[in-house]
């Protein structure tokens, strides 16, 4: 995601910014007999764990090794895979390819990799991978994309299916003590605001970033802050969006706090105020960061580099602040006290971060330079 | 000031914004004699109480109704001639032309007055009065600037110097209680802290927001901080700069604190932290703001206006934010602790402003829409 101007992923229609939410919507799933998925319908922009199958979209069988994630840490909705895949503990069932945070009008880039190239996909650019799946694939080339290694073809990139999906249909492939982040009987709950967050927040801050117009900006912002000042609310008692233990919910909202202050803030004119200014969202944000797998996923300086780099309508000279100080994102919290239990509930953190793919020294806190 | 792309006010070189400081160095002092001035030379940049005259210079007369100040509410620089002006009751002597906050290619104008004119200059455009003292005047039209009103010229741009004449060659017009803004005895610490504030951070937000390159961007995000941090730490202990009591450096520093988090925090990058983070800075601005004479004249939405619609190259969608919510100016400070009498000495403060120079409601906290 995230490359609206230059790939055509989104467009600007009456001043307003809409995004384009139609992917390629196959699945990969446990049993890809057609005849299990006759029911139900894919949920356009939210995902859902029991969806159904968009017309003409395929199935794919669940297979340790046969996929590679393609996740840029930079984007908000890649981000989102790489911390379902750390907690599920699916790095061996499901490796990753990361592109580079900046790329240029035609693709994503594997610029971050020797020679340019993915080693395992052998492609420089995410577009050559599409292209293998659609020769005249007209829409977006948006990470987080799923490709099949054998054959080089993207499978999916419907970014709000796939950790529905990691979460149940490779429950094969989970490790021991993976968290269950789609409680049973608290879908009810969670769908509507997961939706809510998904409008007002995740896809919210880019509706003010790239409005066509004063007005449009004026209203994404009054929409994105009366939702934060519900959420701020809701979290006021609750230690999770859900309550004690973590959920998809939570790292819905997570990926786009952690660049509120980085890019949001100043690059969207997300300004009323800084996320540090909202107590709870930002203890909460803080605890989130603190915990194995959503820290351990962010890198600020990528995440900086691509809006600012790669977003030169709004920002011609491309320079990159060198603010905000990020080193307050270890401070205590507190927020332990607000539950009864631990974050996992009956599971447990995920393990450190494999050397190989730990975020860069100096790019977040917990790497010091 | 700040129309530096526009009109070469200043101008880019090997990636560092440079200001031009050479400006129409004509002074209006009470003693008119050439000789009064021969010693001294002016200090550009930073102005200077016993100032001399600038080569090919004039001297003008202090002279009440004689003089029209125009000052842009949106300007820093003209900010400062404002804040004196008010607090040493020149409003009789001096009167007062507003340009609205945005203006094109060419100049300030007059389009907040009624047809679009200014009432006693007759003009439109700043750029007609410098027309009528220097034909092909060949630098930015910039305010402030003091015009002679019956000639229509311009005398004086030299803003640096400006509120320093304010003090020192208008005492016979003064209020009864006008404060010392330059008190004997105190000049010899406060022209180079003067002289730093301006370098480091009056201008240094110009240098991060206009820098030509990355590094350029740098430096100067690095050199204002470290100033900002020094400044953080003399406010610990002392309620003003000086002390006790309200100098011409406060005013100085204070028109770039007020525009820090609603412009240069967020348009200019200079985004280490927000205003409202330095605890110590942060309540000395909420001091001055409450302070008559500093709130009174600060248009929070002139500044916005001003600042993000002019300057294309950096904000080509020209829209304004809505942020950040700026009600938190009027919190109490609890600074009057740090000092043992009052903030203007054996002064006083002045009255209410005029009705007729009045900040428009709901452009600033004190006047509510």
């Amino acid at each position: 995601m995230s490359n609206e101007f230059s790939t055509k992923g989104a467009y600007v229609t009456g001043g307003e910014f809409t995004r384009d939410t139609n992917y390629i919507q196959d699945r990969i799933v446990a049993d890809s007999r057609p005849e299990a998925f006759a029911a139900g319908e894919p949920q356009s922009s939210i995902g859902h764990p029991q969806a159904g199958l968009g017309e003409g979209a395929q199935l794919w069988p669940v297979e340790a090794g046969r996929y590679r994630l393609v996740a840029a840490r930079a984007c908000p909705w890649a981000n989102r895979t790489l911390i379902v895949r750390r907690l599920l503990g699916l790095e061996d069932a499901i490796s990753v390819a990361l592109p580079g945070p900046t790329h240029d009008a035609r693709s994503w880039t594997f610029d971050l990799d020797e020679g340019g190239k993915d080693p395992v996909l052998g492609t420089e650019r995410v577009q050559e991978n599409y292209f293998k799946r659609f020769a005249d694939y007209p829409r977006g080339i948006t990470v987080p994309a799923i490709v099949d290694i054998p054959t080089g073809a993207v499978v999916t990139n419907d970014y709000p299916q796939i950790t529905w999906d990691f979460s149940t249909q490779w429950k094969e492939f989970h490790r021991e003590g993976a968290p269950n982040l789609i409680p049973e009987g608290s879908l009810e709950e969670m769908l509507p605001l997961i939706k809510r967050i998904f409008t007002e927040v995740n896809n919210g801050v880019y509706r003010a970033g790239f409005a066509g117009g004063q007005q449009a900006y004026n209203d994404a912002y009054d929409r994105l802050f009366t939702t934060l000042d519900y959420l701020e609310e809701r979290l006021e008692t609750r230690r999770f969006l859900m309550g004690d233990h973590i959920t998809e919910a939570d790292i819905r909202l997570f990926t786009t706090l952690a660049r509120f202050d980085p890019v949001y803030h100043g690059h969207f004119k997300a300004n009323r105020n800084k996320l540090t200014d909202m107590p709870n969202l930002w203890g909460y944000a803080r605890d989130l960061f603190q915990t194995p797998g959503f820290g351990d996923t962010t890198d600020f300086e990528q995440i900086k580099a691509h809006y600012y780099v790669v977003h030169e309508d709004i920002n011609p000279t491309q320079i990159v602040p060198k603010g905000p100080d990020l080193s307050n994102w270890l401070e205590s919290h507190g927020r332990e006290e607000l539950a009864t239990s631990g974050p996992f509930l009956d599971g447990t953190a995920p393990d450190e971060v494999r050397p190989e793919e730990r975020v860069t020294a100096g790019h977040n806190p917990l790497y010091p330079a």
